[in-house]
């Protein structure tokens, strides 16, 4: 299958298994679960679901249990995502193009969906089919990639930065966690659905991983310098609004795009010794560093 | 070990793992660890931990499962209470005696806080020795409980319901996810910590986690009414304030009363197959009807 295909199929096939894994809104309360399918469904990119299978594709994992990896760890961003648009935090109105949880519902029902979510990852994740040896492994790696030495911490780094002259060093480490963790654990979970991983194999992905996460990052902040709101779905130019250390505002945009296509090099390298089973994420890099919005 | 002091050794045995189980204050990031250990050390009646430690006896369930167990359930407990705290929601300013989080710290901290206490839990639950089976079905156990169908379904319900006349059925639901599903589990994952659960141990247990549940709800309405914040350690006579539906307001103060001994009756009677082994369960039942606080 062509990567073009085979990506939308994916982004399908995990659109149809959110809409499943997350209670219908007929479920009481219904509210919530309203809310928490509007936060989920409908809208994003996909990335972490297909990074998942991707990785997958590398041990010719069952595609039962890559779903359920790809809807958990995409519950885990989008109740970042919800979160991070509260007033306390980001303070955004505006997400894939519609108004955010909060806007569109209340404060108090979006802290809820945020929390119902993570709860829900693991739901997820640890109900159904496979090695429970396995599973458990899974759910370690996600739950240690969301909290407060993965994704919690980077966004706690994150906030403590604002205003701040951050060296590159410390910048990286923020995304490292901030959106970095997640990734590596999308590609890991995809990869262990499939077999147990040797320390080189995990060596490996974990090459691949920092490079598209670092990748992800500049390209999101080039795109905030960049490119307009409409495009986007999300508000545009509020990084430098909010005073907040980008890749652009360190090392300008022509070295920002610069190390992008660098980092894109370095994941393709990484991924030589998977051979041609990995050719769904060498094209995820460039998807990632070519991407728009 | 007569109970007082079996209460005494677990809730430090319980202090000192979750002081072990969260990261310490001079890991990075400092603030939010510093935050996490705030929220959720020194303080509190653990009473999750107790239920979780006492129906391990049931089945002498190896202390370093029940130890993680009792963990993690607290730190679900502890991040619903720095999120219930907040100003979108009960907007409350003490806790267990002290400056609610999002006081001491600030709101964006409290919400990170919330958030990584949750990835914690699994994390703790997910790590260590034990059956790769039983931890599975303790994370699914403890996932469902916290989730939109438990403990997160029960705090939209009793938003929603500020202001309405609810039924005291519709009071009961509230309440049998909002604190009774984490309650369940408590006792669940301490008596599955111990063996494979038959159906008949599941119900047993059920009928007595539901009993002590709605218990431990009615006594805290009429504490809500009767007792001071000082001897709370938070804000008393909140719930009227708020207009929120109590057992005190739909029943009165006696018959509320009555039926917090009631229910304790029936927790005691749901342990009678357990024998002897049930000892501290029985007196947690009673601990829960006659505290002050």
């Amino acid at each position: 299958m062509d990567f073009r295909t085979w990506m939308k199929v994916t982004q399908d096939n995990c659109e149809e298994a959110l809409s499943e894994f997350i209670p219908q809104s007929d479920i009481a309360p219904r509210r919530l679960h309203e809310a928490m399918r509007y936060a989920a469904l409908d809208g994003g990119k996909r990335v972490r679901p297909l990074l998942v299978f991707a990785a997958g594709q590398l041990f010719n994992a069952p595609d039962e249990l890559l779903r359920r990896a790809a809807v958990a760890v995409e519950m885990i961003h989008a109740y970042s995502l919800v979160h991070d648009d509260m007033p306390c935090m980001d303070d955004d109105a505006l997400r894939r193009g519609k108004p955010t949880v909060h806007v569109k519902y209340d404060e108090a029902t979006a802290l809820l969906v945020g929390d119902a979510l993570q709860s829900q990852a693991f739901i997820v994740l640890s109900e159904g089919n496979g090695d429970a040896l396995t599973k458990l492994a899974m759910v370690r790696l996600l739950a240690q990639a969301s909290g407060s030495v993965g994704m919690c911490g980077g966004q706690a780094i994150d906030l403590a930065s604002v205003g701040l002259a951050l060296s590159r060093d410390q910048l990286e480490q923020m995304h490292r966690l901030k959106t970095g963790a997640l990734l590596r654990a999308s590609v890991l979970l995809g990869a262990m659905s499939g077999k147990t991983l040797t320390a080189t194999e995990v060596a490996a992905l974990n090459v691949y991983s920092a490079a598209i996460g670092l990748a992800f990052q500049v390209v999101d902040d080039i795109l905030d310098a960049t490119a307009d709101s409409a495009t986007l779905g999300k508000t545009a130019g509020k990084d430098a609004a909010d005073n907040k250390p980008t890749y652009v505002s360190l090392l300008g945009l022509t070295a920002s795009k610069e190390l992008a296509t660098q980092l894109c090099n370095d994941a393709h390298q990484a991924l030589v010794p998977f051979g041609t089973q990995a050719h769904y994420l060498h094209d995820l890099a460039d998807l990632i560093v070519q991407r728009q919005a």
